[in-house]
């Protein structure tokens, strides 16, 4: 039998409970001995639980109990999640993190201390909720180099796209649908503004290229500014927008990544995956293009992914099966301003005919696109590649031409 | 450093070789040790290979070598595979193979074999070519109770019916063109009458509910019945036609499966899902629909999963990591009679009055379609929920109404 403790009783912390305990007879099966939960730690107070009596405030309670070989952090944030890791992976237990926030910020730092003291440092859940994708990339797609890794990592962002293209709601509208349907937390802030997709997208190319990205690295925006209209220019021309995750190995052997909303073109296998599925494409050398689909949060989701990861340690015995990289030197994320895309842009312009000679004269290549109900202040355009840098000094110079940039979008190749 | 062998130096096994060379850097930075190729089994001769002197015809020269802890076994079929692959795990070397036939057949004996050896047998070539689905199925949905995996399993057909959907191409044509891409062997049968795909979708059954089931036990058909005007009925109630494997866990705990073309609606996740690319969806008790999808076939994509298997067993050290299920009980499979669906029929009728007044009468909420150009002589419909064998006994009253049965698909759910 495999002790196990839990801290954290939120959402996942009580999906891993409830899971571990509804489908245990087919786990103690499958791995040839059951797992019981010893200790459940969380400052609340809880009621009408079956399993009141494992609940602990204290810390030390699950940190000097040598019969607990694995402990789950479902806490979230950085305090106390980090010195908490750090005590329990130096003390020999092995940790499995649905923490993202963490695993972003420390994972080098703790998956050294897990190596270290052979103990395993896993977060499954940490990216694509349910969605098995980092142990694929890890395990699956171990023989190849990854050229690139470009998804939907955030569900609630996603729903309150599609509910916009889908059923016209505004983008004020579909955020508050997402509160009242439990997908959009009350504060929304680091799913709209990228931050969450951010440090998803930070794990998979840490663990797709081998060093460490921090968020900070990264290249962010979130679709605060999509308006209907930038959804009417987007089907205007076959796309759909959707906030995308997107690191890529360049030439030069740096990484690009970024997050950003995106013009992705309906003949894209990321295209159709609606409401708060994640969708996570990943191109290997040899292997190609393959796609993991699935629902990226939610309770029950989440926790099967935790609880796989329980299991894949007991299974271990021993052994040492956490995927690992290296701390960032500093220097292998490409800097944002060397960003290259096609963009999509939308302006207001005192001026039109003023602003569309600007825009000749300045875009490369670019193309005008229309809609019905266009107001006569309204411009949008696609570029061809230009540097995130180029679009800037544009943006800057515009004050002279009476023009305002409303929307800036990437075009998903 | 770990030594390897290749048995089959064909599509599959001269891949394998290849991406180990290739990308030999990165694999040894992964795992911390470099992977050589120590020998390579073939009876047949070549030329112009960098590594011509690794060759040999004689087991015996993998077998009695104790440096070799790892055999990739791409010959394909039972004989001499079977054998060898017993003789390699009984001398305690593992074995990672792409052969489906094997694993299908033989599966629940081998991984036996292997347990008791404390080596692994790895496969996950065998289903999805470069597709991670065995190790995710049996690694990252280990907590989940599995509802049903449903895919295309079979780049080939997937192929032909898309050439037939886009470009109306005749099944013939389709085929022909299959072959000159080199999508199709010289003797598709396997993959046109659906054995492949049975072979395919035994394993993931096998795999998810931890018994032995046999390619025999599956209901299957394949695509040679699938013409033009089936294409044209699909459209016509917003479905498209693919061959789809199914294995699907019953209430009273028999599993169904079967291997059949199917109308799928365009709103499925499989349906736009074409060309040579596998598609399964797995749903799961706690984690809902997954959806991978990738290339199924293809010397470099299946030379990826077999590298991956290779690396895994290098990286797991000592430790048991294969995948297993129990022998075949010979009763846990639903009988083929027993199988319930909804159904289209394309009849041919001497008497069209007469025959919708037989469907009328004797089928389960019987819809009429119509096409365009439709000859006066078809009918073509679909069913309610009805029995495998209800339709064969309806089949076989056909006689007396001047009735001939032209096509008979599924309808996914």
């Amino acid at each position: 039998m495999a002790k196990i403790a839990i801290m954290g009783h939120g959402v996942v912390g009580s999906g891993v409970a409830e899971l571990l305990r509804k489908n245990s007879t087919n786990i103690s099966q499958r791995i040839g001995q059951s797992i019981e939960i010893s200790k459940i730690l969380d400052l609340r107070e809880f009621n009408n639980l079956p399993y009141l009596d494992l609940f602990t405030k204290n810390f030390d309670d699950i940190l000097k109990d040598d019969e607990i070989s694995v402990v789950v952090e479902t806490i979230g944030g950085l305090d106390p999640s980090y010195e908490f890791t750090k005590s329990l992976l130096k003390s020999g237990k092995s940790v499995v993190s649905s923490n993202k926030e963490l695993v972003a910020q420390k994972g080098d730092e703790l998956l050294s201390i897990a190596r270290e003291n052979h103990v395993n440092y896993l977060f499954e859940a940490s990216v694509g909720g349910g969605v098995p994708i980092i142990r694929p990339i890890y395990s699956c797609l171990a023989a190849n180099k990854i050229e690139y890794i470009c998804g939907i990592l955030n569900g609630t962002t996603n729903f309150i796209i599609t509910k916009m293209l889908e059923d016209g709601l505004s983008f004020e509208e579909a955020l508050a649908l997402a509160k009242d349907k439990g997908y959009a937390e009350k504060d929304p802030t680091d799913d709209i503004n990228g931050s969450d997709s951010n440090r998803k997208i930070c794990i998979l190319a840490s663990l797709a290229y081998g060093t460490h990205i921090y968020p900070h690295e990264v290249c962010q925006s979130g679709i605060e500014c999509i308006e209907l209209a930038d959804v009417d220019f987007a089907r205007s021309i076959g796309c759909v927008i959707k906030l995308i995750g997107k690191a890529r190995r360049l030439e030069n052997g740096k990484i690009s990544i970024m997050v950003c909303p995106a013009f992705v073109s309906n003949s894209s296998k990321l295209a159709s995956v609606g409401g708060v599925y994640n969708a996570i494409l990943v191109k290997g050398d040899a292997v190609g293009e393959v796609l993991f689909v699935g629902q990226g949060a939610g309770k029950m989701p989440t926790a099967s992914a935790v609880v796989a990861d329980i299991i894949n340690i007991v299974r271990a015995e021993k052994t040492f099966i956490s995927q690992s990289w290296k701390p960032s030197n500093g220097s292998i994320v490409q800097a944002h301003e060397q960003y290259e895309s096609r963009f999509y842009l939308r302006l207001k312009a005192r001026d039109a005919k003023e602003a569309r000679e600007f825009v000749l004269k300045n875009y490369k290549s670019p193309v005008f696109l229309s809609r019905k109900d266009q107001p006569a202040d309204e411009i949008a355009l696609t570029t061809g590649y230009m540097l995130e840098s180029e679009i800037k000094d544009l943006t800057n110079l515009f004050s002279g031409h009476r023009i305002k940039q409303l929307s800036k979008l990437i075009i998903l190749d």
